[in-house]
């Protein structure tokens, strides 16, 4: 094996032991497209090596996915079938790994009628609404990642070469996840012990509001809800295995309260969701709801996706990132929300992560009054500048710089 | 697209529209090894062109499925998952039209605990009992094609390097299912002619023995069931569509009367099976039942495949194959069922295709005395010679050459 294929291995076994810590016994499901297989047989012997008892994998292919929502019949789209469902609330019940290795070309759907995208986003929302419950609230344990197709590669480095693009963005994906040829578990053991130190700061200032300000127009005011708590690195299920859901990570992170956030938040990086490009695009918000939305590319996509129901117009996630993070500093647009929103502070909009003490038992309702936003949706989206300044204001009104000119102040 | 590109699209058109004869509206379920994604891409947009209403792709992968009968835990060979006979019974249900694109290692579980895989088999035979019964009816249009992997081209011309090899294997490929950068649709419904012709003959001899007989000591007297009737080439779905279950084909085939087969049998090539190969193998056969096989390579495998049930030890088909057609001719030994049953007289133990009239309605019991063979398996081996001597026995004992030297008499 030479340098770059050890490296793919050490990534996998990153991801199975620290991203998923299968157990022995337990099953795994990975989500690729079949151009990565070489890396979801890694996954796979990585995972049968911890002892796991079954390796499912489910694939995926860009160019039929793009083919389906061109030339399938209309209403396809409104339905997903039973057999899918039943799998996802399967794996998830008996607590499967969950393991989605994210790689698209991020223009794919460019040009599929939204409508179509739309539609079976809302069909999927409702056929996975189960799993989904489970997978914010850690009922499994689950891990994002992501290596490089030749479309996205090459959406990356425009200017080199397929093979060269493709390296390059491997190489940059391994740096990323702190995957030297050293000891990848131990480095990500002390990166998430970071981030850690900064998530027992946040708590402990257990500030009510955040306030947001940059040059760019941003200048939003952000309500904590009372019990939030921060997250960051690795996390445990609900069963007690540490996991870590995304590698790389970058982030702390908590819910806003879903009526009280307020103000303009210009995007500073373009996303890419639905299998299309959305830039330059900016918020305003009232009472927490999205009242206006404008992008100058991707418009109708944008609208569309806060939009398919009532919480994907409300804000689900508040994360906090320095701007002279790794993965900022390469200053590569990864064109992949898993990098992207790692290099940048940044909001979802859509279903919240219950990061809320006493939540336990209470109903939807209850947790939509303490604050906790619901939606089949949850997009990430870019806000963070070099002159991002963000002000911590206590529940006694004292005033904290949390970041200035785009860092970390403390 | 170059030359081969083309003759590629041109075969995914033909086993859309000859093989499947894809109905405006009816969807499709395409099973392919991820290695051949993009043959999977070609027969996607055929079928899209033909009206399809959307594609299902089920994808596999040599390698994770011998890790898994490597490293499962041992009692994930017991189970099925329900989603996955769910699945099943509801593409077949609804009359989607289903590829098999059989492309495999020959040798891909070589070395793999038997009993997983027989396991395995009987637990998978039983979980989709209600697909195969639609299946071996023609409840819906189903279609078996082969492209090359990597590791099929090279047990095939273990001589070249892989990338002449799969080029070599292509072009084999190509040539046997009469795709010649001409009109293969037109080619196919000749071919398909010709064959109806030879059903025609023997149906008007309705013969009740067949006599088979070589030097390499095969001894074989086959009774054909009472109403039975030979088919090949192109057939009907039980709604009456045109399909072609094999491209590509050169067999006919009836079944034989279930306790009245006696006998010895020699196969004349190897047979992949389960991932084995088993090779110079014979059986001898009483009242029906195989009572006695031995294969120098892959014994216990070939044991095993005829103890997954009852019906597994009884023959279930009868297929005629000149020596001399032009698959035989290539002098290629496939590895592949696909190919290699179509070089070559073969028998199938196991289930039976119900070329049988009058069975409308009729429970399994009443069939089973009308002798029909069923099983949970059913498996094709080759048993042409240069030599193979085939006397039909007509009612009255009237005597007929059906082959002499290894080719049809008539």
């Amino acid at each position: 094996m030479n340098d770059i294929e050890q490296l793919k291995a050490d990534y996998a076994e990153l991801i199975i032991k620290e991203g998923l810590n299968i157990q022995k016994g337990q099953r795994l499901v990975i989500n690729c497209p079949v151009e990565c297989a070489d890396f979801a047989r890694l996954c796979t012997d990585a995972a049968y090596s911890a002892g796991c008892r079954e390796v499912l994998v489910r694939w995926s292919d860009d160019y039929l996915t793009r083919a389906r929502f061109l030339h399938a019949e209309n209403d396809v789209f409104d339905h997903v079938d039973p057999w899918d469902t039943a799998f996802l609330d399967g794996v998830s019940e008996e607590g499967a790994a969950w393991l989605a290795v994210h790689a698209e070309n991020p223009a794919n759907l460019n040009g599929v009628d939204p409508d179509r995208i739309n539609r079976y986003q809302i069909a999927r929302g409702k056929a996975t609404e189960k799993f989904r419950q489970r997978e914010m609230t850690n009922y499994f344990p689950w891990c994002v990642c992501s290596v490089p197709t030749g479309a996205w590669a090459a959406a990356v480095f425009p200017d080199m070469e397929k093979e060269d693009a493709i390296l390059k963005l491997w190489e940059e994906i391994l740096k990323a996840c702190l995957v030297d040829g050293g000891n990848a578990v131990e480095n990500w053991h002390k990166h998430s012990d970071e981030l850690h130190r900064h998530v027992e700061m946040l708590n402990e200032y257990n500030f009510r509001y955040l306030h947001y300000k940059n040059a760019a127009g941003t200048d939003l005011m952000v309500e904590l809800p009372e019990g939030h708590f921060w997250a960051g690195g690795n996390e445990n299920t609900q069963g007690g295995v540490q996991f870590s859901a995304n590698i790389p990570t970058e982030e702390v992170f908590t819910l806003p309260k879903r009526d009280s956030v307020n103000g303009k938040i210009v995007a500073s990086k373009p996303l890419v969701h639905n299998g299309n490009i959305i830039s330059n695009f900016y918020f305003i918000v009232k009472d927490g709801r999205i009242i206006e939305a404008h992008a100058e590319e991707g418009d109708e996509i944008l609208k569309a996706a806060i939009s398919v129901d009532e919480g994907a117009s409300y804000f689900g996630e508040v994360a906090l990132v320095p701007y002279d993070s790794p993965i900022s500093e390469s200053g590569i647009l990864f064109l992949n929300t898993l990098f992207d929103e790692n290099a940048s502070c940044h909001f979802a909009f859509g279903e919240a992560y219950p990061c809320l003490k006493g939540t336990d038992g209470k109903s939807e309702e209850e947790l939509k009054a303490m604050g906790v936003n619901f939606s089949m949706t949850h997009v990430d989206f870019m806000i963070g500048t070099r002159d991002l300044s963000i002000t911590g204001i206590r529940h006694d009104g004292t005033e904290v710089p949390v970041f200035v000119n785009g860092n970390f102040a403390f």
